[in-house]
């Protein structure tokens, strides 16, 4: 691995982004009709791999419900408005209609409402009565206390999600969560992350998770690298946690599945990140510029309400379509983030390959900073 | 070839945009009028190594006989408005006066009109009776479907295009397009395209085209790479075609033109493009600025006009003088868009080379960012 | 070391900024009340690693008894308006109310007023009442003159501190400072700087100095690169200077501090500068911003008042809360500028590190100029 | 040298532009009274290693009888409005006034009027008579034709110059000028370029040639990069010139001086090109901002009066101060670009050199894109 020296004894590796990187078309085409863009984790086959961000601007029961119609997974969040209010309407109300300058009194105020455990069992609940794989995430910190309402609700699929989450945690008060043995204990299947290194994504495939998230810093909301100078560019994360997959499974003979969350827009993105090795993609601003998403035009992530060091904005997000246009189109423009099924597919069929995992094996081409531009600004000069 | 690594196991080329590299002089010069800059292919000599592209804003009847006037080639999209309309100035004059929300909806809607066989026979029966060399396009979906009126119309050249278009099609519906089969059985000799790898090059190369066009998303109104993710730096994409060229020529004693397409909007670019390895040039964006250009003011493709993936924009451009002055000049300004022909030329001149194929062997050097930014905005600064 | 061909024979080391590296998270993590931040240098124990820069706009008496109360250490400059005049009031307030066209006029003729011992002793004093660490800057120039009243005034640590400092300065008129001699013999303990080089810290450090200052140019009112074109990124300076901290320990057994001055002005920046091997920070721009900072919504350093070639500039900087907010919290909004103290703690805890010295043993990642951009612009693009 | 692969077979090297470069503080420092800046070349003597630029918007009888007072030396240029025209007055006056779109054309009409032998012979012998070391510029194409006037007024030093001046220029009609046997056989020592190659710098100095000028469109008026895609980014061009000049030398025992022409706006730019290897430099766009600049608030090139393709604006300057305050000071701010010799002498003096000369051997570092932006716009963010 090539190590770039920061000073005399101070090495680094160079980290891409997904911006940076393309994909190169190889020698074979195939019709858009003829790629299979379906996804399997654990018992659970989903036409789409694509997962909605656990962000309650993005994920209400409701638009969980309509990504499992689309054949997608929503992750509804248990530590979010919808489990701290009966109603949380009045409160999305109030966030869309706040002055910049008083997001983040709000955000601590109205996230201090506690979590209540009876909306947890009734939000599952209600997202399993539509028939679709019911998915939803917590926090390391909260995860013992709420996993006997995630069993008593039949969750099929658990989100274990942070900023950075490990195997390996310390803390002073009281034993920290233990990953390994809970993941063994506890009957749903789980995803874990976020994580960004090869040693992370190793140890966290070996507590057993069906799936790792990969991304630290990367989304739309995140502010983490300005806060604490963390982050690891997106390509490098999800294309270090393939290579950690496969020694897993060939250490163990278990598939743990990588889902690159954050840092993606358009549906070149998408296709970018699975070309770098992700099975699925969780999408968080793409989607809370549906229209009928919870954020009435605003997106926000669960470290905006942090009540000392706030790591994430409340960012105003385009209204580009309804939930399934963004998802499977028709697109009314091109500026790619609409139809994002369509635009992977389409992407797997200009390259020639026939499924998501396939697509992991295409040629990237790393392009300099004009790369992903789109139209030339140049054009207009005289 | 140097590789860097994305991630652990997932490695990439760096590619190099037209922008990142600059023509380094000789140690000889000469003087402008001392130097040649006509193309051969086929059986045809032109006096200019450029075609204007296929995109109905740059290409009409009359401005492929303009073009051919000026000693280069036009290239008439067979599937544009000229083929689908007996008059299309209506289209164009709604084209111009669309609001930017509109645009998409009406490409749809104008480019769902039929193509009418009779009027394929009638627009290159046009061009060829002004005795020039006549050249047209269609995509490889529709080339069986039209073969037969381009071969009655006498065309002199064929252009098969398409965003990718690849040696090995995968279809379900039906039999592909066989490029090698149609290309050895059709009279007219044949340019395909785009491509943007050596391995795309080579295969298309062995199809028995005369000529491939290299350039997959660079044109000014392209969106490819955000809406796909796909697409290589023009520069680099050109230096690998040369390359197959050479293989080619060297497996087959047989010379395929390799001609950018795309991704160019200056004599410098284009100067560029010659040097990387570029034939010839295909000219969008360029020619869509001539005052007498079909579009009025605007530049689109072919992508623009899809029904659920739009992947062009109609884009405004200025106008910059007429067909003739843009080609041939005399330039009126500074910024290397006007006269292009004599850019060329002397840009020849003050490296020391006399012919387009000699100008190949020029030198590169890779720029940073400022490189072509032409006047510098730190001047103006206190 | 890598070193990149300028021209022919001509060569460089390429240099990184703060902004282009990032901190890679370990396989572990740990709560962010896990960590220690303390700092010790010579017989001081300070509880977080930060120094006040010595501009007048960042440090008065009061400021550097705020920054000792908070557990840091404020850095008075002995040559600045406390010590040219009795009171400095009326200076600030012209300084403020300043047209842009006016200051360096200004700066000229407020900074010419003589510098008065007797001020020197009381502004020293005056910290010492309060009961915390006393530090004070000296320019190189005027170290052998202010020296007796620093050691009257019973001064604790003294920072000898100018653009670039060196062992080794040659002067015309009489003898230079003789920093090894003047250090060997001087009861207080030193801090000296700025330097940018293995070679230049080594030298530094081999005065007998306790600490270097690391940073040529960096600073966010600094135009040292602009006007002399000369500089370090300072992640390589700090690199570097990290080198030479480990050889001179090898060498004497002597452990001198590292502390990067200027080039940092969120609390990742900090972390960033710790991961490189800074052992603690000096802050001006990050501290003019508290509401209570001396400069009243600007932010200049020393070298703005050269009266024939300035090299800094008076800069607005935005009112982001309280001295003592801006160091320890709480934060009330996600750019990464308060609570200071609160993202070094918690970017260590995320990377799963205890101790200060610890957390130089972190990873770090090039990224791309994306990296640090936080919230992405991109975002509200249609 | 190390080689970047643009595509499979065709590669290039990296170029450095000044702007990327830094200079590393050594451990040394000096005085800024202790350094001297004087040049030596051929029999003349020079205060100051800075040549006024063959511009008319820069040099004027009266500049350059100005530039030779300062210690530098104004070179005329001997095609250019003083020539042509008894008294220019009129058409800087209407330069001055022109509306953008009608500059291409006044330029060709303004510099159509013949160049007048008396008014060569008389510009001279008014610089003469200053006492001070007359200097005048002819381009290749008309050095026969003007050499016997330049010999006749006595000039001190001539300088052939143009775009890209080459030792080989093929020409059609007639025989080209053969530089060789022409510096051979003219009394006056001659400077001669651009060039920005080692291999055409070598070429030139075999010539005979005292110095030579490099660079190829890096200057402030210059399009050439995006008109003819031709030019080396200008801290390589300096750095391989050098090394011709080290070969030059050996193979001669005649040392001919590399003069960096083009590309430099602040106190710092001009450092660093000393650094890269430059015995002196050439200024336009920095003096062109003088207050009495013939200019008047414009500066302009040569190559923007070319009838079919120019290759250079008209681009406005802001008034810095008088021609003798941008060179010796004093500034009044501190963006670099008042004081240009005191800002070399005292970046000589930071890094420890006392000679120009000596400054050449300093070290640089390869910087991100933010090396030499001075005051940081993140500062104002909230």
């Amino acid at each position: 691995m090539a190590e770039l020296e920061i000073g005399i004894g101070k090495s680094a590796r160079r980290g891409w982004s997904l911006d940076e990187v393309s994909i190169v078309p190889s020698r074979r085409t195939r019709d858009p009709e003829q790629v299979d863009l379906s996804w399997e984790i654990d018992a659970f086959r989903f036409e789409l791999p694509f997962m909605s961000a656990a962000s309650d601007s993005v994920t209400s029961p409701a638009t969980a419900i309509a990504m499992g119609g689309l054949g997608g997974v929503g992750v509804l969040n248990l530590e979010g408005l919808w489990t701290r209010y009966e109603d949380p309407g009045p409160c999305f109300e109030r966030i869309a209609s706040l002055d910049d300058d008083e997001v983040a009194a709000a955000f601590v105020e109205i996230y201090a409402e506690p979590i209540k455990p009876e909306l947890v069992v009734a939000r599952i609940a209600e997202i399993n009565a539509a028939g679709i794989v019911s998915c939803a995430a917590v926090s390391p910190q909260r995860t013992e206390m709420l996993a006997p309402y995630v069993t008593e609700a039949e969750l099929d699929l658990l989100v274990i999600q942070g900023t950075v989450v490990s195997a390996e945690h310390v803390s002073r008060g009281g034993e920290p969560l233990n990953l390994k043995q809970f993941i063994r204990e506890f009957d749903t299947p789980v995803i874990v992350g976020g994580c960004a290194s090869y040693q992370a994504a190793l140890h966290l495939m070996r507590t057993g998770a069906a799936g790792i998230l990969v991304g630290v810093g990367p989304g739309q909301t995140s502010t983490t690298s300005r806060v604490l100078g963390v982050g690891v560019p997106q390509a490098t994360a999800i294309a270090d946690a393939r290579s950690a997959r496969m020694r897993h499974l060939d250490e163990t003979g278990v598939y743990a599945h990588v889902i690159a969350a954050g840092g993606m827009l358009t549906g070149g993105d998408i296709a970018k990140a699975v070309v770098c090795g992700a099975d699925a993609v969780m999408l968080g601003a793409p989607l809370a510029a549906a229209s009928d998403a919870p954020g009435r035009g605003w997106h926000w992530g669960m470290s905006a309400a942090h009540a000392t060091l706030p790591r994430g904005a409340r960012v105003p997000v385009p209204s580009l379509g309804t939930f399934a246009e963004i998802v499977t189109g028709p697109a009314r423009d091109h500026h790619g983030r609409v139809n994002l099924a369509g635009a992977l597919g389409t992407s797997m069929a200009a390259c020639g390959y026939e499924s998501v995992k396939d697509f992991q094996k295409a040629d990237l081409v790393v392009a300099g900073s004009d790369a992903g531009a789109g139209t030339d600004d140049r054009l207009g000069l005289l």
